[in-house]
């Protein structure tokens, strides 16, 4: 029983995820975090803000392809995609694949994250440079109260529902978001865990209502994120049909496809269930 | 970055999961497992054997259900059903669910295991004194060669493909099992993580094959198993689409549903990615 420790209450996460380290690469902080980069000898190099995994570069990709792809495909041709967070530049570079793209803000408070993300992880950042892309540093919070222009799709990429990212998942914020959307637009953004957090993943359903016609939840297996069962929170204005791929899947993706697409989303009866006040657990 | 500690390697889990312990309720051994039945206080009652978290008593219906009900969903009338491992109950309280069933083997070589279910999870092992149970504490793998009678339908819960459990994970036993099945008969056995054991996933499929013509693979999200997108490995010889469900879903679940059986299936194009010889990571 060697291998069962105590350790101090996490509401957060039940159970304490442990890493082993080869190498430190990087330490640092920003005003906003305390920054980390570490190999670990099965995810590669680690991304940590606040003593949180981000992303590993070995499995980055189903984060970053599943918050982009479900959304851009469910659109026949989007154009103007706003990336909220997600300054590393992995989000940005599944948008990049829809030929029909035009333009990509990435709007991150914490250009640092964009600075260890060019100089650690070349295979995540590699979208950054793209002309298509049009990097504005600030408060995501302040750009979509302010921004005048519309956008297809807003996609939402930022840390955990704690602390400054909070702003973003406010009626507020959802509310300015949908005011930036045409009809066929479709906002997007993670939502934690339905093993471990569902009352925070109804919560968000709740507030997305107060602002969108039509909301609703996919999931994706991340191996690296507490809970893992991660969830997408979608809200759209009735004008797509977020759950239909309208087109076939871009390519190259290593997880997302037109079938991984269509069986994403959580069933009704889950939903349903999901939804009740005061659950704690399905 | 106090969070971040070195621990042994272990090529099994990359991740090391750690749980907070309120109570230790049981500590014994049997001559095959060390027991240890404690409490966390968000997955309650937890069953470890050999160190490796079993079940919770939170969230042990996802595996349980997803065990016992993809496959017999797909078959209009069970009626014979084995379950090889799962002296615990909890694929029998699942089986049991099939009005159709008339006769359900439980083959567990650790008979131990089935009385510390009975003393410490009443809701597991509720299933465990119905008539229609047939106890056979003996080998998995030996039941198999010798038993006489026909099957609709094979369940495998073993432990992790490791040590005595090895013998479950055989083309010999794969072979045994195709011959107690009819031409509609189906076996199913976990197969560990996408996430963390591709390459035993892989070898799990190419063994099934040498003993049935059909071969699949269906996923779930279970929190507490290491790398969590957890597998199933199906075989069964062409008579039953194992896809689609045959019938309406048994009452009551918590997580199986029609829409995921339809969904849990992994998409034809991961599945061939998985399949390449030598590939470690989606």
């Amino acid at each position: 029983m060697a291998d069962i420790k105590l350790f101090e209450k996490d509401p957060y996460a039940p159970i304490k995820y442990v890493y082993e380290i080869d190498q430190v690469l990087y330490r640092g902080k920003s005003p906003y975090q305390e920054f980390a980069v570490v190999t670990n000898p099965f995810f590669g190099r680690m991304l940590i803000l606040d003593g949180v995994v981000q992303f590993t570069e070995r499995d980055e990709f189903y984060y970053h392809e599943m918050l982009a792809h479900v959304v851009l495909h469910a659109m026949p041709a989007p154009k103007t995609v706003v990336v909220i967070g997600g300054g590393d530049g992995g989000v940005i570079r599944e948008v990049l694949k829809h030929p029909t793209v035009e333009k990509a803000y990435l709007v991150d408070i914490d250009s640092e994250v964009t600075r260890v993300s060019r100089e650690y992880f070349p295979t995540v950042s590699c979208g950054l440079s793209d002309p298509r892309v049009v990097e504005a540093p600030m408060d995501g919070a302040v750009f979509m109260k302010e921004f005048e222009g519309k956008a297809d799709a807003i996609l939402v990429d930022s840390t955990d529902i704690v602390g400054f990212a909070k702003s973003l998942f406010t009626a507020e914020f959802f509310n300015n978001a949908s005011a930036i959307l045409g009809d066929k637009g479709v906002f997007v953004t993670l939502s934690e865990s339905m093993h471990f957090h569902l009352p925070m993943v109804r919560e968000v359903q709740k507030t997305l209502r107060m602002a969108f016609p039509a909301v609703d939840l996919y999931t994706a297996p991340i191996a690296t994120y507490p809970g893992n069962w991660w969830c997408f929170a979608v809200g759209s204005k009735g004008g797509t049909d977020v759950r239909a791929p309208a087109r076939p899947s871009v390519t190259p993706t290593r997880y997302y496809c037109t079938d991984i697409h269509k069986g994403c989303f959580l069933p009704r009866y889950l939903y349903d269930r999901m939804m009740e006040d005061g659950r704690e657990s399905m």
